[in-house]
């Protein structure tokens, strides 16, 4: 392999992008994500700059990044770490909120970062939310994602954001996207977007500005930022669903190019010329609890759950 | 591993398929591949009794597997092997057309076969007409798929068949499948099925009766039933898209049986609920040389190819 120079100034590469075939040095690269991010933001009107965004941040690569780059965009973007106290031997959420933490001491002070712990709430960690149900680890990986949507929008609309982001990259993406495919899930398929828009009902709207970007870019942006985030997967991660779907699609990356961009484009670009499922998305109504939107009647999943 | 027996009789079994918790002996395995492929024809609505049926032979083990069933369940079928005059030194079209002789020499007698030499009927083989367009071994592939498909079409207008069948099996049509996602094909997405009907500008109806069986199943088929025919694949499929597909989805299935199936019928499960692209097909006219259908104005594809 040669060295590849950046297409901006000819200095030696930080990084080549084989799907863009674009190879960028330090600076560039920078600056390339960030005009990217913006434009992606407005091209999919995520938000404005007088809108009040949540940035939720899990002390990895994508939602510190995601922060940082909102933030010296000029959006009005204060953070939330849910503290789910994993632990399993290796301190899992304790770390993660270490990162968080020490991350939002050095950014902008005007910066907010929220910290819910889940345990001092709700008298249980997820992991023991998740033991009254049946299935195992899967289960677990389920009952967290429930929690974490419900907790970040109720906080959201409790402190008067309008707008919740999240750190999805392209990878998560296109997994998802992969998995709802593989069982043909018209309704997760029509919900699928890298914007959501607020619904009546209690639910806040929702984007993933870094929804575009490889997973191995979102790295490399933190790591030329300087911005030190936990390495380790989640303990219970292992072996999940989303991770082979994963590693499946960087099989066909490595054999051709854009394959992810490709797959989740062109999905995206369906949608929107209307060449996609007309399916009745479920009839919502308020949880009787929480009063965020439910398909449930009576209580919403989390309220029964907790 | 211990030893499966049939679900049927007890005895030894001759196939386990996982993704049906399903063992049978041989004699149960070839009467159960007959019975479901009787439902699927009816399911489907693929054709009746009185349908005069053309099948496509390759020489390989789903078509001539295929068409032995369809003849034991009381069809009208005849063949029709095409010539494609296919060599790379290996007569493989030479040698792919003996065993489909010897396979109807040894059938019904009232079973008809067509062989169709393109060479002899248009001065050149698949590889030469492919010649002319630029894009190597991709091209070629997609030039015989195009011949393949103009011809069989042809052969069973002039000699009145109502159905033209392939012997594309559940590997076949989840590849394909999978490839159409992949690039967010809607249009492919929307005609892709188990049966096509005839449209009223010269094209066949078109059904696929194996497209619910693992290629494992009718190789195992074929063998049980001492059926002759060609291993080899195509020489010029070597690095083939669809082979490439087909190994990342043998792969899912290594890791979670049934995968192919749920993805196949997921889908056509979405597409009868209408919970599916309402795209627009792109306007047909006839083909100003063979009156068959065509989305270009003028002539077909194939007739600019020839």
């Amino acid at each position: 392999m040669g060295v590849h120079r950046c297409r901006m100034c000819q200095a030696d590469s930080v990084i080549n992008m084989r799907q863009h075939r674009l190879a960028l040095c330090e600076v560039h690269f920078v600056e390339w994500v960030e005009k990217m991010t913006l434009s992606f933001i407005k091209k999919q009107k995520m938000f404005e700059p007088e809108d009040r965004i949540l940035v939720a941040v899990s002390g990895g690569k994508d939602s510190l990044s995601l922060w940082q780059i909102l933030l010296k965009l000029g959006y009005q973007a204060d953070g939330l770490y849910i503290d789910l106290g994993i632990d399993d031997g290796c301190d899992y959420s304790k770390r993660s909120g270490e990162y968080v933490r020490n991350f939002s001491q050095n950014i902008s002070s005007e910066a907010q970062l929220h910290v819910l712990d889940l345990a001092g709430v709700y008298g249980k960690t997820v992991a023991e939310m998740a033991e009254r149900r049946k299935g195992g680890r899967k289960k677990l990986c389920s009952v967290c994602g429930l929690v974490k949507r419900h907790e970040m929008n109720r906080v959201a609309r409790e402190l008067g954001y309008n707008v919740l982001a999240t750190g999805h990259n392209l990878d998560d993406e296109a997994a998802v996207l992969f998995g709802n495919v593989l069982h043909w899930e018209s309704e997760y398929l029509l919900r699928q977007s890298p914007v959501l828009p607020a619904d009546g009902l209690g639910l806040v709207k929702k984007a993933k500005p870094l929804a575009r970007f490889y997973e191995r870019e979102t790295a490399a942006y933190a790591i030329v930022c300087n911005i030190d985030y936990i390495l380790d997967e989640c303990p219970f991660s292992v072996g999940a669903t989303s991770l082979r779907l994963k590693e499946v699609l960087n099989s066909m990356e490595n054999n051709s190019s854009g394959t992810k961009l490709q797959f989740y484009f062109s999905f995206l670009r369906a949608k929107k010329d209307s060449q996609f499922p007309e399916c009745k998305r479920s009839e919502l109504s308020s949880c009787e609890k929480c009063g965020q939107a439910t398909g449930a009647p009576g209580m919403c999943a989390f309220c029964r759950l907790v």
